[in-house]
């Protein structure tokens, strides 16, 4: 396979499957629909996992495992979520097969009475279970999260952006009150935020959904949405306020302090493998992947640069402490002096794969007591003085995740644009796209209208907006504050 | 629910189930044969996880994630393999459900045109995706390992030991040679058994298994088996030698170094949460769960003993540095204030929930600069000085760890007999159960036979075995050596 990227001037959406298959992030399958997550893709993944796992436990919430399937049955017991998931689930109808003359055949033997959905999300086969478990106001609030594999049957789907399958972790809490359960969703979206900014180096806007685009049973549902390099939105978490409504449709009531009996309040909350998409189209170049340091599942890899196999024992000899010195810093380094490849076929392969700094040495880097040190962002490179270089690789690393950061917040920032009329709306859309700041009439008619002529769709109304009198963009209708529109993933 | 466990002796199946479910390790769920795992019981599984992990990093492996269907038409590819497993697998058939009246059926417009099995295992769907990865040598060996849920349609299911979803791990690793693939089977059987032994303080016998007993497509498989309480083994692990069957399958061939072409030999190997069960059945004793410090999520739980509010607000702030001394010897602590409860209810709670170390603090605790010290597994006490607590606790964690150990290897060998005719062998079977060794002929006759008339299987043939002659408790035919007989889980 060539390792040459195109450009994405030329083919974002090329652009974006080069690096994630020859990076060595994921890979097609055999079954529709569904990717092979590779180890390195992985390994990103699971430092997300590790870092947001820790976020969750640290707020109170344990994880705990829910079944694959969900009866038939339960899907029909919240309205809005099953016109929300049964146009787009596998079902399960039988359990066997056997040989029929060569073939391998369904056996009609084995019908299930009941067939049996794959987990799109989880709400009705936990709220069912959380009926058990919940009699008394002492058994509130319960605080659980999921880490696990869902299956919603997408038609287009594009590798870690939208897949069949996917893997993600669902938070389901349930609470005495609502205003505890509403807290619960929002400090669940500070997470998120903070994630996406501190360790993705990703800026997010924070807001709710419209009544459109609402999560299929919720009272509420906040997000927070970033802006990829080609000005299209991506929604990279959201966090529901369910209301009452799954205790309602599992009658989940509760023991107040008082004696009196009433529905529990719900909450749920998700990230998925839809992140790495994010993260990779965030930063990266036509040179490959750009990761953030925090997430880089190797920060400095070491290069020698040699011809002759004597040389080569001499830089052993000299990157051993350097190499030890880093790891005791807690740096994730990796030495590279396997023999297969020359230095060349390496730099070229490290830029692919993102890692944040690259060191080389060679013969006369030895002579002058220095190494050479590439930053993977701006490809810049440096002489650095052996003696310094722990310092240096330290503040270089924490450099590289601001500037990243700050660099995608400033082509945030400039591809965010207040408009205040219909044709300057489908002209800046056209033109920059971007997130657009408009004026809404609050109707789903008028949203939909949009979306069927631009196809843009309301990201969200921002937390802590402005209120600011206006009139909608495409009915002129009076609206107190502007949302934001874009076209997205 | 009643926290009163039935004792063991009474009724064994009954104990366990009682176990599982009060000490809140896992739930029943509404699907058939799918287990809830409760946050206490997952708290234990996620640190098996992360030691196992850990080991299997340690060893070169990476971990990635592969589809969780598989096309039907791989099953089919390797005959032993899809003897095994098609007779109890999920079958997906559609991928869509309609609404008709009030009614939600499967939508028939919307059916697979080839059907989907939720993987029982991934032998299939890796070896398929490994052909486009494995070119020459240089792209070997691969050794990765996915975390992942499976489904084999089990019709008598067991909370943990059986269930028709279980989590597990699953290595699947390509070799260039033979003689590498079965030191990585041979390596992993280390780590298995190592695992079993230093942190869940259970002696395993290691072994390969017969003809009979072997994972359908494997050339080899080698496992561990435990002994538990009733005198029944558990198999706690295997690890497989697939040699060229699954590359052959898929057409999976590599360029050695020499230039010819040949096909790649490969290895499978797994543990699943069925270790939960066999952690529970190990320790545990008629007050409930008996848990290994290493493995405890809580390894130390502090409770006050008061009964005004004055004499608690004492004992906190004794407690308070000693807390923070025994997390700072990096030990999990919990304390216990919460008012709802009193002493003796919390005293039972974490007996039941099998942590290791309970330390009392009373008003005359405080007097006399003492702190009640219980131990979980002897149940014994004893009054340590405060200024001597954190090096006390430190030594028992250690000790119940190896204690725990002994016991259950004293069991074990106490447990094991050699017999030397039919007659004596059932005797043994039905009196005592536990490993049995005895002569066997090396058919899988005779083994079918004695499987019939005793429900006892050949668990292994030990690794290290002694050759000893001997004549066939069965058939009187000749044998080479014992192998070891027991009914099993």
């Amino acid at each position: 396979m060539s390792k040459v990227i195109t450009p994405k001037e030329q083919d974002y959406s090329q652009w974006y499957n080069d690096i994630v298959l020859k990076a060595g992030l994921a890979d097609y399958s055999a079954v529709r629909g569904c990717m092979v997550i590779k180890p390195y893709g992985f390994a990103i993944w699971e430092r997300m996992q590790s870092i947001l796992d820790g976020m969750f436990k640290a707020t109170g919430h344990s994880n705990a495992y829910f079944p694959l399937f969900i009866p038939k049955s339960f899907f029909s017991k919240e309205a809005a979520h099953v016109e929300g998931f049964a146009k787009e689930c596998a079902v399960v109808t039988h359990y066997r097969l056997k040989k029929k003359g060569d073939e391998l055949v369904v056996d009609e033997d084995a019908r299930l009475d009941e067939e049996l959905i794959v987990r799109p999300t989880s709400e009705t086969i936990i709220w069912n279970t959380y009926k058990g478990w919940i009699q008394s106001y002492r058994d509130l609030p319960l605080l659980i999260n999921q880490w696990a594999n869902v299956v919603r049957w997408e038609m287009r789907t594009r590798l870690f952006l939208r897949t069949s399958e996917f893997l993600w972790q669902e938070g389901h809490t349930a609470h005495s009150t609502r205003e505890e359960a509403v807290a619960e969703t929002l400090k669940i979206l500070d997470i998120y935020s903070n994630f996406a900014q501190e360790w993705m180096s990703m800026p997010v806007i924070k807001g709710t959904k419209t009544e459109n685009e609402r999560f299929a049973g919720a009272v509420e549902t906040y997000c927070i949405e970033a802006l990829m390099q080609d000005g299209k939105a991506l929604q990279a978490g959201t966090s529901h306020f369910l209301g009452q409504n799954f205790a309602k449709a599992f009658d989940v009531t509760f023991l107040t302090k008082e004696g009196t009996t009433e529905h529990v309040w719900a909450t749920s909350w998700g990230v998925s493998t839809r992140l790495m998409g994010a993260l990779i189209m965030q930063h990266s170049d036509n040179e490959g992947l750009v990761l953030p340091p925090l997430l880089a599942p190797i920060q400095v890899v070491i290069v020698p640069i040699y011809r002759e196999f004597e040389q080569l024992a001499k830089i052993n000899e000299a990157i051993q402490p350097i190499k030890k010195d880093l790891e005791s810093a807690g740096i994730r380094v990796k030495y590279d002096n396997d023999d297969k490849h020359s230095p060349g076929w390496k730099f070229a392969e490290y830029e692919l794969k993102g890692i944040p700094i690259r060191l080389g040495m060679g013969p006369r880097d030895i002579e002058n007591g220095t190494i050479e040190v590439a930053r993977r962002d701006t490809r810049q490179k440096q002489n650095i003085k052996i003696s310094q270089i722990i310092e240096y690789v330290t503040g270089l690393l924490n450099d590289i995740q601001s500037a990243l950061y700050k660099k995608a917040l400033t082509f945030q920032t400039g591809n965010t644009n207040r408009v205040d009329n219909y044709t300057e709306f489908k002209e800046v859309l056209d033109k920059k796209g971007g997130f657009v700041l408009a004026h809404w009439d609050g109707t789903i008619q008028t949203e939909e209208k949009i979306k069927e002529e631009t196809k843009a769709t309301i990201r969200c109304i921002p937390l802590n907006n402005l209120k600011e009198e206006g009139k909608c963009i495409y009915s002129g209708k009076p609206s107190a504050q502007r949302v934001i529109f874009a076209k997205a993933y």
